[in-house]
């Protein structure tokens, strides 16, 4: 059945490297578990139910209509659907891994959309398949969504060798960091060989990008020293690289200026990732100018953390964080919503804060409320 | 009965500002509660038992035995400790939080302990009752501690002004940090209007410092870009004071210069604090060199805060925070020691480490044998 469902968009070399690899482990045979339930209605409306196989089958040949509704599985919060989830991502996980994972941040204004689309653009080109993903916890908040306006990367959405799924919406930070991760990974096992996480740096987010990806890049604007005042606090210092975007016209020069003390700065902090000098860059994402140095310094990236051993330890510790975070979330989110706890905690707050009970004898309180299960 | 406990060693002015209202506190008599029973042997070896009463009022008349027994009380981690330790602390509470907050830390070798010593001295000869605290989590592992060797500020441990208390051993980071907070507000009751905490910066410890103090200052050495290097990413971010050290002899035009660039990086730095730009300072702790400017920037800083009010709001989150880490801290103890929790962990992290299991599954899969109580 070689390249018999293989979609006549996929480029002949994707056929070499991981997505050659991916497409093997299909071959390969699955491992033979009785699957065969039908997982229906995972999405309001009634559509075509798949069985556990179909949709393990789908996404490992990239099958977009089914990766998309795996992914909405994934993103579910309701228990059924969580377990079907955990039962695709089960069988699709020795598939996955074969990605650089890039994480995006940058200030307002920066042209973070822009340059997605460009560095997407000029991957495709090159032959690979770039999924973009969004962690935006706001969006639950507001509604709103980044990536969610696909015309905003009109060219990128329309490119067949590119995915773009908008940010996850509801829940916590937590929640959010979860389904993009488990996102990811379904992307990875349909062949996508660079994923493009972007964020617009709400609250810890930027962490949480880091947490997930192998190189972050940090967008910002001319005016370095201006730049910096509006910029968050601890970002720089998560960055290995640091792109100077709208390097064009009369601004070109000002950006080369920027670019330098940049290279400065940095200098003065410690490396977001060992045996890497993080490096600021400059590029026109508008005019797609420079997107060729910033790939080349990405590959660069992936060499020499792959040589010196960085880039597969930081795989390991980022797993076992992500189980780590994923207890502490759980254990807060318990705490925190038991009725009795919600129902004391403001007054308790207030009595501590007004300096009528001591902290310790707060929490103690706090806990035997928590102790009376329901 | 005014004065009339009043050690001998209390300077005139100790009864201006703060320490008088303390006392007036006194005066003023205790709330009736009743509280006569003794506390004995909260220490191992047959000590004279004293009654709650009699530690409150030892500690609000500053009576040194009766505070450094209240504080191994507030260090203890038995239960029955504890439990007293709170009477305590709910009788002392409204005698707190009329000090100056200063947390102290400084790469290795920038000479903490010889600073600590000349600002406390210079501060004890004004007339300020000062208390030296510290924070160190790796006293419990190994077996050390910061400040415990008195020598090392062998002028300030003769003085009846300071009161020096080692950092407290065993427990976990939010163990140190609870009893160390709870320490200072001993000490506060007791009348010290000038707490100073050193850090090492082991681990997180100087975002746990900063989240109990008012003021952050770090100490360093000349030579900014390569001991920077050598300096904890963001612990910069953290400073609203950055003081190099050993500005005398030959050193001192380096120490000019590196100050000079300090002051410049900090630019691109966001404020420690609220409308307060950070500054960087000179000093030699050694020849007692530029702590009377120090101190004058700490006042500025305090002055400052507290008309823009900065400085209450930080003390108000301040405590809720530690509300909130506190129960974290708890939430996790209780879950990592839960004896089949601690059974299955290792190999459960193994095999996700190892892509044989997804993550959401593992952690519901720990989650289920947490539940299973003992």
């Amino acid at each position: 059945m070689e390249n018999k469902n293989r979609p006549e968009w996929v480029p002949e070399n994707a056929d070499k490297g991981f997505a050659t690899n991916i497409m093997r482990g299909v071959e390969g045979g699955h491992d033979g578990m009785e699957s065969s339930q039908p997982i229906t209605n995972f999405r309001a409306g009634a559509r075509k139910g798949y069985s556990l196989d179909e949709i393990v089958d789908g996404i490992l040949k990239n099958d977009r209509v089914i990766l998309a509704r795996a992914i909405t599985l994934v993103e579910s919060n309701a228990p059924k659907h969580i377990e079907k989830a955990q039962q695709i991502l089960n069988r699709i996980l020795p598939y996955t891994g074969n990605s650089l994972r890039i994480g995006i941040t940058g200030v307002p204004g920066a042209g973070k959309s822009t340059f997605i689309e460009a560095l997407g653009s000029f991957l495709c080109n090159k032959g690979h398949r770039v999924a973009v993903l969004a962690v935006d916890p706001s969006s639950s908040i507001t509604g709103g969504s980044i990536l969610g306006d696909k015309t905003r990367m009109e060219k990128l959405s329309r490119d067949k060798r590119a995915f773009i799924r908008p940010s996850p919406s509801g829940g916590t930070l937590g929640g959010v960091n979860r389904k993009t991760r488990e996102t990811m990974l379904l992307c990875e096992a349909a062949g996508y060989d660079v994923i493009l996480i972007e964020t617009i740096g709400v609250g810890q987010s930027e962490v949480v990008v880091r947490s997930m990806v192998d190189l972050f890049a940090l967008l910002v604007l001319t005016g370095a020293g201006d730049e910096l005042q509006g910029m968050k606090k601890g970002v720089m210092e998560l960055a290995d690289l640091i792109i100077v975007n709208k390097a064009d016209g009369d601004n070109e020069q000002k950006a080369m200026v920027a670019k330098d003390e940049y290279n400065r700065i940095v200098h003065y902090l410690r490396p977001a990732t060992e045996g890497w000098q993080t490096k600021a860059l400059t590029c026109s994402a508008y005019y797609e100018k420079g997107i060729d140095r910033i790939w080349e310094e990405m590959q660069n990236f992936e060499k020499n953390t792959k040589a010196s051993g960085v880039f597969q330890k930081r795989r390991a510790s980022q797993i076992k964080d992500w189980i780590y975070s994923m207890i502490k979330d759980e254990l807060e989110q318990k705490f925190f919503n038991h009725p009795q706890v919600k129902k004391v905690l403001p007054e308790i707050e207030k009595e501590v804060v007004e300096g009528r009970q001591p902290v310790t004898q707060a929490v103690q309180y706090l806990f035997e409320q928590y102790e009376k299960r329901e």
